[in-house]
């Protein structure tokens, strides 16, 4: 088998124990932390996998970051949409190589990039925000990780509308996303699918009643959760603490008036 | 906007409440419950989210199933990957338009539906399986989905290697995953990701044990739950009854020794 | 050590693998299930612990029952608090041999069981409902644990206020338990503690802004959930369902205006 | 309603929007915080449940503290057993006024606070650890909550066997509770009950190992969960982070060979 190599300008993580650092690659650079530095010029043209010693002679793990990793690692200036919810949010919403996709807000786009990776070439996505500096945020981090050309980004507050029509998945990461379901209904196919995520109950019941009014079927709502263990085999436990709490996942579907 | 509508021999979902029926569309045909007679052409041509009634009255709503419908009608023989499970899996082995992986044991295809649907028409899916009435459903339940060309399954039990080599992923779902972490090491990409799912924590203590002995790296273990709302805006409520178990996940990236 | 015997008029339960019954042992009287049938002439003196074969060859172990076997086992004709909730409810409403409670509505009896069996000799439990039917049930099935001298059962709607006063804690497992708030404060003792529980998220809202309006404090919100695993000890394992919701804790302290 | 006073030498409560302290009042001493200085004049005789302010004008409310606040606000030196886990231990041993039960380790006392708490003046609870210093601390925290009567410390390692025999119920929170088993049945009565708390899976199995081989029925494993709410009743919503996990617990009963 012929190793892969990591090459200049690709996007590397470097693992020591349980913490990790997600880097891209250049030529004359470095990477410095509390652990040591490493040259990047170390670690151009490694086999992913291999092993190399910062200054301080501490090993870390040169790796090609999965998309979990991009996205627990993902700059924010927000809370973001964890990972055990975008898993879901991606079946449900039926991301595929190909679709195209809304989102509303943008935040700092840790699901912008989900959906930019799951849409493939031929997808893509619009996002929609009506806060400049988080665009800029959410537009550096999908540079970062190269799926800039599958994102436009739309600097807009959606209370005015979506400019696109015919779309295969909405989903709103707003305080009151009930308000904006007319235009939701404009924009997305009568194939699609819709999705939002709400911290409080209060939210969840607002939505629950604009969905019936805006003639949605085949409604779910359902919380996520991820429980860690430690990786020790012959003493196996979960964790101490685990996330409680990140938001209430609602699913829908549109309804047709003949 | 120009309505979408459900065309001859396309998949399609009638929805009545929480029940869900997924049917291949095929003109002359019926589809035929306790609930109701359906003309498969009267629905054929009809647009997506429209209602149509039973013989009984009953009102079914057509929809495009999700790739999440499908995981949960999957027709199954053996306990299925549940779709809960599925999307943490496809984050952590980042899967992608393009990719190629292994499995193994195929089952009743419910992870291989994913896996397919998730590769894109470029990627690529190995499924293998010693039981050839497994393979024969799986394999039905792919070329329901129309999702056939993606797959090769291979009738084979793995404990003789894998044919594939330069793998970006390798998920196994067997009782006894650290015996074939040597297989495994040959066939998957050093910059791969592997992973496994077990319903017992001795299982976890054993493939822990394997992988550290197999030069693996970045492991993690977690379980995944989710718990289901009854969607009633003023009475919102969990569900009585939740899953509360499946399996404990077991991710990790190959070490290489330089 | 002397061996416990189990005596003619005690309470005793029966242990089949998973399967547990609990009965009431009187001389010339028979246990009879679609396991076999035990007489209870069989059963009396006969040591705890030990093992009584049904007529068909069934081996039953014979023990005293736990509180939680009985909680569990409560004859019912309506949802019961559940023990996973119980045992929270007794620590946060400071339970101990003594305390004088009131609960509303009572229900099949369970928590009333509970709060007699934690109040000893000393302590009473004031329960009220205003259906005569459920009433004489939850009579029925503390007379059967041997508790109804610790209880007094109010056939009255609490709508109507309580009779008693000065009382260590209240409990309402009712529909709307922010309309009896103002009585509560009459009858609880400003050193009481006030407990709830409640299905819905809606109604905790509810409850919630009664308590502010009526003068509580050290205000609190939870869920519990226990999980069981199979206890094999080489394939460990949770078992594959567990109760999702039962509902919603809520608890609270008075306020005193001097 | 005469109100009833805090008291001289009585334990109290100050609490503080979600933060509460446990004091022992007496008079001529005071109670200071970064939150301000309380003197116990001032605060002995005042009625439960009122606001006292402190000299920076922080106003605190003066309760009388349930097992539940002494529980989580135990002083300690090693890990406790948790208050949700101690609620399903007093179930499933079945404590009640007049229990004799047997605990080891003492740990910092707080399941030893339970267990004296609900055997009332006529039970007993004698707690054995091997270390001085956990048992001094233990003597504190139970002498602080006006419990130490009903205490007797055994500074002894239990794989000597216990002095105490026809006991109601034994809990173990030792590492390897296997290696005992032999002496619980030596001082467990043939009704009794018996639970343990073990961190690890592997400990688990060992356990269920053991109690098979040392002639228990009636095993159970269980993990408990406690979700806490943001009281808010217009934004009601889990926190964010929960406890992921303490312990399993597991809960057997003895066989009589006879």
């Amino acid at each position: 088998m012929v190793l892969k190599r990591a090459k200049d300008t690709e996007l590397a993580m470097l693992g020591l124990g349980r913490k990790n650092f997600i880097i891209r690659l250049k030529a004359g650079t470095k990477f410095q932390t509390h652990l040591g530095i490493l040259l990047h010029d170390d670690l151009i043209n490694q086999p992913w996998g291999s092993q190399v010693a910062s200054h301080l002679g501490k090993i870390f793990t040169l790796m090609q970051p999965t998309l979990h990793d991009i996205l627990l690692h993902t700059p924010r200036e927000s809370q973001i949409i964890f990972p055990k919810d975008i898993g879901t949010i991606l079946l449900r919403l039926s991301i595929k190589p190909g679709s195209q996709v809304i989102e509303a807000g943008t935040g700092s786009g840790a699901l912008t990039t989900a959906l930019a990776w799951s849409v493939g070439e031929n997808g893509h996505v619009y996002s929609y925000d009506k806060r400049a500096d988080m665009q800029a945020l959410a537009s550096n981090n999908l540079t970062r990780v190269g799926l800039e050309n599958r994102i436009s980004f739309r600097l807009q507050d959606i209370s005015l509308g979506m400019e696109e029509i015919d779309i295969d998945a909405i989903f709103l990461d707003l305080a009151s996303p009930e308000r904006y379901l007319p235009h939701v209904r404009k924009s997305l196919s009568n194939a699609g699918t819709f999705g939002s995520i709400l911290p409080t109950t209060n939210q969840v019941s607002s939505l629950l009643r604009g969905l019936e009014a805006n003639g949605f079927t085949n409604i779910d709502v359902c919380e996520t959760f991820i429980r860690y263990y430690k990786v020790i085999p012959d003493r196996l436990r979960p964790v101490d603490r685990m996330v409680g709490h990140t938001g209430y996942l609602v699913f829908a579907r549109p309804l047709i008036d003949d």
